[in-house]
């Protein structure tokens, strides 16, 4: 297993988190997934976490660089699925995750991603 | 790694396989997308194996078992994002999908299941 699929849905990305990420495979899901962004013109990125039943500083920081990364690119994120164990661990590791907003389910994250998408219309620099 | 989650995406469901499925992981698949199409009255099944780099026959029973439960349970299947090498070596394993139907992404599924959707619209025991 090296690397996590990237599916294009519309406008958005969706990205399941299945496997423990090391240290490359996190790299390697950063690149391409600000690549994919770039390329498809993406508004939004779904990260589906549900599969994870337990989380590490290492996988809440690199959430939240991807998220960082997708703000930068004018995209929003969105992790959806998070598990209740994983938010109280979240918690008690003292991450922060600024620009990552969360859903229950990819259903929900895709109307938030609408929602906000709405709220903020496209830039002239990204439609040209 | 105990289970492969199962997103649902509106009438479909959208399943990423990562990871090398053993017997129990490819029991449970079978059980809770069964189970899963009943609860959410799902029309269609997308099963997205690109991380896939190769396949074997256990692999590819598997999938072709899926699509014969979700056929049976009224839906379709459709396995997106295929290598070629996966092609290649289902064709020479034998391995027969007479149930499965296949698209290069999860958007052209998408549109291949909408299609024959409604070329086929619902039963009135569905809709009931």
């Amino acid at each position: 297993m090296d690397r996590i699929p990237i599916l294009k849905m519309g406008e958005f990305l969706l990205v399941t988190i299945q496997v423990d990420m090391h240290d490359r495979l996190a790299l390697s899901l950063q690149e391409e997934l600000a690549d994919a962004i770039v390329r498809h013109r993406s508004r939004g990125v779904l990260i589906d976490i549900s599969a994870l039943g337990m989380v590490d500083s290492f996988i809440g920081r690199v959430l939240g660089n991807v998220a960082a990364i997708t703000r930068i690119l004018a995209a929003e994120t969105v992790v959806v699925g998070m598990q209740p164990a994983v938010a109280i661990t979240l918690v008690e590791l003292g991450v922060s995750w600024q620009n990552v907003r969360t859903a229950l389910n990819v259903e929900k994250g895709m109307r938030l991603l609408r929602a906000s998408l709405s709220d903020a219309p496209r830039t002239l620099a990204q439609d040209g």
